[in-house]
């Protein structure tokens, strides 16, 4: 189980290596949400997301000579490029599973990163597991999970830290800190550094409607599954239910949630970019959302949240400026 | 004439106050650039541009009493949101003179952050100069000019010592610093900046195909000018010519000018979109631009480039994803 102990030891292994995000605000976004609004730009981060904090914790935890066989990851998203841009700096091959019908450009980009990509036949109905199970026997390779793996969870962690460390710079001592969330990872990472180094910031996860495993599990006392896993432009964080490491952190520290409209998603898209001039992805923007269009579901002054990833199609984007930009 | 102390004064001035812009970077712009290309992202500064930092610290280095009787810009861009916002931050009052014809989000914007908006009738043939000069009067403004002005160029050139700072942590000695440059103010400020902090980088301002004034002017050494001064997308950084100010300072320390098409500033936004996840608008491209299409032009191993702003339309942005976006 992850705790405080393992995020700040992961802090010092990214030292250097993740790209320390600021607090971005604008005056535009305060008068929308009625409060003021400070916003954790991950986007920033390299490959777009936050992962790379958990796949570079991940594969830096790892024994050198468990390292050096190579890591494999299940992903057609944020995840991969994470995993595969930490190996490549750590000098371990690394191997990602992707369905053959995932967009070219994930599947090019991941490759540019120095991944082996390991296709499988989603349609026809070929099993992911099966082609991992055989590759991570065959060479002995150490899966990296996306959320439900304690070292993942630190790195994400140290994101934590660092609003922690801002917020109390700026003398923010109350806020509802919204997190993008999918599996949890990153909301429990946040919830557990935030419990250390900023306690009076209460985490509240942000999902799509129709999505929201986590914000009804939270409400239930137990783990709720989601019946649907796509149909939704919040690609990232759609996922089947909350992990059973995470889960529990999440039921200790976080809540309750919030859900937002794909629409709201691309209205906090536009403005993420004629406000801040971020990219922001659909599943990236839902805590932005949230923080603007749900603004009688938060309390206090002062609200913080993620944009958790900025990978995003052009198409989507274009349909988002077209729509809420002026 | 601005020196190396009047930038460490603006500096302290703007502590706490400007956004601390970090450096950005991608393998995969590194790969197009066939160097390592480093990005310094102003276009997260405050108001979306560089120009708050030369705001501030000319509104801040005023006498208090000159100060509280008010300021005077000529804008219709970013130079008027970078002063109206200082002003308001510094509790002086701010008239921005702007066209009458001007984007009515550009006026609602400069507007929203408080200034008081006078427009002139630029098609009926009325003078700025003398809107200008008949409130100036009336109330004992000071005129805030956007580049030929010290203590502008000072708070500007605060970009330029982020950078020094930057590039030698990570040991960068030797690199082309190509700067997005309109009138010479935040490439003169950066060049005083990196001759004391970074001597080993050598400044080169960015333009426009068409509207490359001040890369003519380093070439005859003297101040050329512009035939025309609209007609290009790159409205942030078309300007008359050099300023008097600007250009000793330009002439003794930056060149050879570097210059671009629209299509490759387009381009390059995109660029920025999909790689850094920075939201850049077509003058603010500039130096990109040049740093990833004009490679057999630039020397070393190492480049650095200027995102200046990020002030753009919904349109044009819409323009340069569906022709480069993929």
């Amino acid at each position: 189980m992850t705790n405080i102990t393992m995020i700040r030891a992961a802090a010092e292994r990214l030292k250097g290596h993740v790209r320390r995000t600021p607090l971005l605000s604008s005056p535009f976004l305060d008068e929308i949400a009625g409060r003021r609004v400070f916003i954790k730009p991950e986007c920033l981060q390299h490959t777009g997301s936050f992962k790379y904090r958990g796949g570079r914790s991940a594969v830096s935890a790892l024994d050198p000579e468990v390292r050096a066989r190579g890591v494999i990851a299940f992903s057609s998203g944020n995840h991969a490029q994470g995993v595969a841009l930490a190996a490549r700096e750590l000098g371990a091959p690394a191997v990602i599973i992707m369905p053959a019908d995932a967009p070219q450009m994930k599947i090019a980009n991941t490759r540019a990163l120095g991944a082996e990509v390991v296709l499988y036949d989603r349609a026809g109905g070929e099993s992911r597991e099966a082609v991992g199970e055989k590759l991570t026997a065959e060479r002995g390779l150490t899966m990296i999970k996306p959320y439900d793996e304690p070292q993942v969870i630190a790195g994400q962690g140290t994101t934590g830290l660092e609003i922690a460390e801002d917020a109390n710079a700026l003398g923010i001592t109350q806020a509802d800190m919204l997190v993008c969330c999918g599996g949890g990872g990153l909301t429990s990472g946040i919830a557990l550094a935030l419990e250390a180094d900023a306690p009076g910031l209460r985490v509240r996860p942000c999902e799509p409607i129709g999505f929201d495993d986590v914000t009804r599990s939270l409400a239930s006392g137990h783990i709720e599954t989601n019946n649907r896993q796509s149909g939704n432009i919040c690609d990232a964080i759609l996922t089947p239910a909350p992990g059973q490491i995470t889960f529990p952190i999440l039921k200790r520290l976080c809540g309750p949630g919030l859900t937002v409209s794909e629409d709201e998603c691309l209205h906090a898209m536009t403005l993420a970019w004629s406000r801040l001039k971020v990219v922001a992805e659909p599943g990236g923007a839902a805590a932005l959302a949230a923080a603007l269009f749900r603004k009688d579901q938060i309390e206090g002054d002062t609200v913080i949240a993620t944009i958790s990833g900025g990978n995003v199609d052009a198409e989507i984007y274009q349909t988002a400026l077209s729509r809420y930009g002026t």
